[in-house]
């Protein structure tokens, strides 16, 4: 059996859930904060980052999240997420990578730096003029998948993709931190429901992160 | 024929002209300065980061390093750089993200900042203590790279892999900023100089950015 190190509000441990979710692959979870650094989180994963998959029957660990969705894509055939031809596969990739850093560098490290770490860890109020600006850039992202929705019935073309997966990761952790304000983003939003509402999202929706809760709107599948 | 966007001192780009050289792909250079965002660049890539590929004949552009070195794994057989067992090529990935993600946020991106943007885009001096902060935190690289070729006679296994390619991309651009002391990691040494002597990195070493001079040692493949 899997074991996935993770914590609730990690968006990259999130693409991980979802897409093991959809590929019928089972798993535990083990609550690991990566801030903490400890000596045999480092043991298994130098970098220090979640999520981390080990396996103590195949002896494997698996580290970063590409990495680990590679992984099973090579492994499992069931709901192929990085399927098509190599050009098809590298628009999967590219947006993924557009997702996990872009998406994830403008908005969600941000809102996690300011409404968790700062709440949990640091002790400090929260910086207005950062959140703020987050919530700006989170807007110039919403209206990319717009155009993208707009263009495609899915991010990356006619399936659903990791593409999907990562993008809704990033914004499901944004959307509990309350960083995303969906009014004038219909085609997001229509996309982001038809996510929220897959069986491989509920367990996502219905886990809190200690003392931080969602806005109400947060696992209402319909909005 | 390809056409890569790039600029000298961008390490992504570095990585996949290793990768392209590697498997005899060719491809021409295009100076591109994503710091500019140009509007015809957004319309590649709305990262609005280099690299990017593209190809007028196929009608086929590709954005993100790692997507791109994916591409060409999966459509020229030559020289194989993600190789082995689906275990083994999660090892590989996981080593690309290490030194995409980790060595180039900790030391590359803060000596291009401190050394490059600086210099020629900001017009203000360094500050020093980013960059013993950066250069303080190349070690702890260089340590697990000793480590790593303590244990393998290359990064990722037996064989050289993308990991070896991403690793000496990144630290061949803070290598060119002066950033890297190599006093102490013989083994990191010993393996940078036998990558430094392939032909795919002998372009890498005679190009100079603007202004901006490397140390004497950094093109010598023997040093």
């Amino acid at each position: 059996m899997w074991t996935l190190f993770q914590f609730p509000l990690c968006p990259f441990s999130r693409k991980v859930r979802l897409l093991l979710s959809e590929k019928g692959v089972g798993y535990e979870l083990t609550r690991e904060n990566p801030w903490e650094a400890r000596d045999e989180f480092l043991d298994l994963n130098p970098a220090c980052r979640t999520p981390v998959l080990h396996d103590d029957e195949r002896g494997l660990t698996l580290r970063d999240s590409r990495a680990i969705c590679e992984y099973f894509e090579e492994t499992v055939d069931k709901s192929p997420m990085i399927n098509g031809t190599s050009a098809q596969r590298a628009e999967i990739r590219r947006l993924v990578a557009l997702f996990d850093e872009n998406l994830y560098g403008d908005i969600v490290a941000p809102l996690l730096h300011e409404r968790m770490k700062k709440r949990l860890i640091l002790r400090q109020p929260p910086d207005a003029r950062v959140l703020r600006e987050a919530m700006k850039l989170a807007h110039t992202h919403l209206y990319y998948i717009d155009w993208l929705i707009d263009n495609r019935p899915w991010l990356a073309g006619s399936q659903m993709s990791l593409a999907d997966i990562a993008a809704a990761a990033q914004l499901s952790v944004a959307d509990y931190l309350g960083g995303i304000d969906w009014t004038g983003h219909e085609q997001a939003q229509g996309w982001y429901s038809v996510l929220k509402s897959r069986p491989s999202f509920r367990p996502l929706l219905s886990e809190r992160m200690e003392v931080i809760q969602p806005p109400e709107h947060y696992a209402k599948v319909d909005a």
